[in-house]
């Protein structure tokens, strides 16, 4: 193995805005939890750097295709005053890339597969988490990795997977052998490059939302990457409307291959109305708010459960946004419903989960609606500031 | 038994505002799901009425005790237009009164007694549903009794407990043996008579809220009676520190007596500094909004969550409120927080359990802070429109 | 409307034995809730018996389509000393048949369409719990009406569905308009007489047995109609791997055609052995015990959750069964398991979910492996003593 | 600090049955998951130790109080041909001792203390788990740490607490905080080594077994520590009757000090006759199987769930036994019950809710019936051998 190679990196200047404060977890110049009051001027390049060795509990791992996620499209762009859009955790310059799956190059010391619990052999065929949960803090001993207190990032604050090879803890890796099997190994990459983000959508609808009886009518707002994988995962979960709202018809049709049964295009219907409409009159039981646009969608949701006959409907609220979700307190009660926050995609059996779905026929191929090298990583990553058409675009390395 | 009985019964007109309409459950002229749009000029009188007859399935009931309800006090107050200010169901004139213990007098055809399922003897003291609900459609036969599509409410719709005798479907009485056993006969009426509150209370914050683990803490705003209900049925349910929010005195005195930890006055300290303060900087596992002001208090909730180390926090809004909440998505995911919607008593098994928990010890006489005859009723719903001294008021017959 | 119609009706003598007395709801000579220890020499008839009125609730139905079920054949099947082999609750003379569809003809007085929340109209197509659970004793104020204290049994000791028309309460009819738009009128009838045992299956796996996520693995112990059904709903409630273990080839195929995945032959392969060749040695999340044979099948069915390593699995107790399951703690402890008993398809939103799914594409039409009419119905209750080669048989009016 | 320390110490002989084969997690001559299988001769000596250091991630704890359990009996006890009876993770020598607390001298390169996020500073008051699980394997990452795969356990395989200082990785340490508060420096220590065996309970009956709603009814079978422990946490959880089944006089006064309602003699009187006389024929929402002998109560937990009226009912074994539990899946069935089984007490926010819960009042003190001095521990550990009088032995260091 070569002992350079290449990767996109992020670069951008430590200039902390007037009233922002080292928090608990910050490190001066370095990292910080609340990006987009810190970093200023990002700028991504492509450079050799060393290729990493694995340390003790850690595994190197040879990338075969890495996704692009919104996330690092915000890392990567600036505002009017040039701080990044990004607001979380972050730590710069970093290698770019975290929906990525790979080959199993070598263990370091004492690094253990979850499989065998044995050390790895080298070879094996994995995807990883995003987030590098301790294992230790309160949060993660109570069983409750997403809010983990001692939180790294992949791709964020430690190096990620746009480049040949990367070091990861062995505990956030999770086998493909299962989509080996059914897609053969052309297909096997792609599709674990995706586990990742079909994971944040099954961590909000099935972990969090509480997933749905066979039977039920379920309504997705935004058919972002999380609310298409929701689609999927919801039909598989025995939905029988999975009613999807979403103004941008190539996302639409694959919304539809994916296991939508009915598109609402919100600008020339009333998402309720039809909701009520195709429903009979029901509503549905389990809501997405997947747009970042609480004040436009709730509304439209509160007068589904309100108007809908169906009982104990959860709302779902995975998309970030500043604005206040306007609640009206009398809909959750007459209809005995709820609402939930959810974020992550670790723990609770989540990631294996998604990966057997896949296996048993969840066919996620049609979200990827281009592949690229890693030299069109970085144009790819500012095209998608504006674009709405690609779905997924994922870079294939070899 | 005498052929007539005095009756505190509320008389109002039938006058819809403009923008009414009948509604499907509602009724010209007699009945609607919207009073405050409809029902003007409300007035109390207690007049001689004839002692009803049990039909079948029935019961008659002699009342030994019923306490006067806030909806009591908003049915027989009105706004400056002269409509009511309650704006639920009801149908007028209507005897008032519906917090009730008493004494079976006789079954009509088909009425069984639950706790035996065979006809009633006569002598078998019970307390009641306020909620009728039919045992008939969908959300009945799914569970949800709460929420009857087809409900009658006693002393909003069908005649209620401020008189002598009263009629009742069978199925909503429940037996107060375990409370004589454990108070005696003399008090035994008056605990009877607060089940019906206190299970307002249980559902919220067991039901709904899903209760708590024991170590972990809670937090009620607002003093009223379900606030303080909710105080005894967490403290018993095994939080450490309930801590409620309330700034009169008297009602903080009340809180204390019924389990209360900590008593926060938010007129004078801070709701979510104390908060965080009293419990370590962890924060509270469940929140319950029984104000009416979530403008006031939600933002404060949010604060204890946000910054309070707890996860998987609750909040349990409980009362009715025009104001929308305003809610941080960011809040419920970073903290995998949730909010539900709580209404009714029934089901559940809410009843008998909070009959049982009194048994072996809820004490919750000390909600009760004055004791009155079937004469002073009417003056005392008018002084509670003012009034923020007293908790129960109680109507004690014989 | 002619004034009488034919009926398939089962005759038997009162002849309790030595060791029964009447228990509490047990009514001398006319119905008891243990048949095997009273009911002798069983016999069916076809005879004329007049159409009966709807009582107030009550709703009065033309039957389109009824299956025959085993408790059926139990009925109607002398042991050696010629009582039946039925051991539950029973009240002959009765007309046999529960599991149906038909057309309302009109309802009586107070009897309201779930659907609409007013009186039918005549002319809705329905199907109907076989449960006449009251809505009033103590367990169906609680929610849970499957285990009523005042039960009766349509088909067992109220009069069935191998007639021409039949009286119902109205809260047991569930629209069939939902199949009627998937399927045409055709199969409708036929798919809405299979909704009584497909809620059976339905309650034991998805609200007794809390169904599974996504991904998970499931066994099913054998393939009558409940193990069958079963395959259906577990499938679409997203089992990766939907595993029946049944020795009879035609019910294989059955299951296969219902989303079976694998079928296992117990006469010629280990069980626990295939399940964990299966499931890469992780075994499943959810098992259905449905032969009636739990110390045949439990050991293996211990042998999978010990040396699987799936953690939290749920063994569901469906089939009734005299002998003891021969339970090892330790294997619940290790591996976090659960046992849960199952009974009923009343309640919980069942019957409504389970013809939503079918709507939606659950077909159940390959377990109706044969139909007939009302003269063939007594030979085939008879035939299917012995007969394990038929699924469902169903007898078609008209 | 002195560079040697006194310990009391186990070593056996590597002694295999013909039967035993080395299993995945075994370690040749020196640790093995059968210690009943393979140990033999043991034999407890006191003898001095090197200070131990603490390495990554560990911290050096000075011991100051360390309670006997019975698996501390039984690793030192032998059968008839010289095996240890205790069967599970074993690795001898080893210093016995885990039900402890401490204060932390030194953490190693990383170990941080929960409580802040920070390195420790020294002289944190702290209580331990017994079960370091690992945090990295499936089971662990999945959020169950109680079925960790590669798990090891304090004075069991690793060195204990039986001593002056012992080393510990940073994660399984819970601050005692809460604890000096209430009761002052002297008891928080033996308080602290009561919070293991009290989450062994709390796991058992809260985490596992679901808890109760305020208002029912429980059964504990057996007056061990755990059957104690669970008096104490299921009164604070609001159980009206907590009723306990336990022939020892001097334990069922334990219990009554603990929060026991009513004490069965079990060889006195019937015990399913008993609760269903307490509870007015309802039976319990919980039992708990804390004898080891399933084939004696079994059956009378199953009379008083079966005549019993209550549903829902939940069984969990925490004992560990070889009999297998004789199960009527009937009564599973109609009582709509279940059984679930119980291990360990990590995970799942156990430790600081047990914590909260005796710093709220929850005071086990009355279960420590005896301290005494180190060099006491080795024939304490043997009187316990036959001894049914005393419940907790403590150790005190000073």
């Amino acid at each position: 193995m070569s002992e350079t190679m290449k990767a996109v990196r992020l670069y951008a200047d430590w200039d902390p805005k007037p009233d922002f404060r080292l928090g608990a977890k910050d490190i001066d110049k370095k990292q910080t939890y609340l990006g987009s009051k810190v970093w200023r001027n990002p700028i991504m390049k492509i450079e050799d750097v060393p290729v990493p060795k694995p340390g003790p509990g850690q595994v190197l791992v040879e990338v075969r295709a890495c996704g692009i996620c919104g996330s690092d499209v915000h890392m990567a762009q600036a505002d009017d005053q040039g701080y990044i859009w990004y607001p979380g955790l972050t730590g710069f310059p970093c290698t770019l890339g975290h929906e990525m799956s790979g080959v199993v190059v070598e263990g370091g010391p004492g690094a253990l597969d979850k499989n065998t619990n044995k050390p790895f052999k080298g070879g094996e065929w994995v995807c990883v988490e995003e987030m590098i949960w301790c294992g230790s803090c309160q949060p993660c001993a109570d069983g409750w990795p997403n809010h983990c207190e001692r939180l790294d990032e992949i791709g964020f604050n430690v190096d990620g997977a746009f480049t040949r090879y990367v070091v990861l803890p062995a505990r956030v890796l999770w086998s493909l052998d299962p989509l080996r099997e059914t897609y053969g190994d052309q297909d096997a990459f792609k599709l674990g490059s995706m586990v990742e983000p079909t994971s944040v959508a099954y961590n909000a609808v099935i972990e969090r939302g509480g997933g749905v009886r066979p039977g039920d009518n379920v309504v997705i707002l935004g058919g972002g990457p999380v609310g298409l994988a929701a689609c999927a995962v919801l039909k598989r979960n025995g939905a029988s409307n999975v009613i999807i709202s979403e103004p941008e018809e190539s996302r639409a049709e694959i919304a539809r291959k994916l296991g939508a049964d009915h598109v609402i295009n919100p600008q020339k219907e009333g998402m309720a109305d039809r909701v009520l409409e195709i429903t009979r009159g029901m509503g549905a039981s389990l809501y997405l708010e997947a747009t970042g646009l609480p004040t436009v969608v709730y509304p439209e949701i509160e007068r589904c459960i309100w108007e809908g006959r169906t009982l104990n409907s959860t709302v779902v609220v995975v998309a970030r946004a500043d604005a206040k979700i306007p609640v009206t307190g009398e809909v959750l009660q007459v209809r005995r419903a709820r609402i939930v926050g959810s974020q992550g995609h670790s723990g609770h059996g989540t990631f294996p989960r998604v990966i057997a779905s896949m296996a048993a026929g969840m066919n996620m191929l049609p979200m990827m609606t281009k592949t690229i090298t890693l030299e069109e990583v970085p144009k790819h990553i500012e095209m998608l500031r504006a674009d709405r058409h690609e779905a997924k675009i994922t870079c294939l390395m070899d």
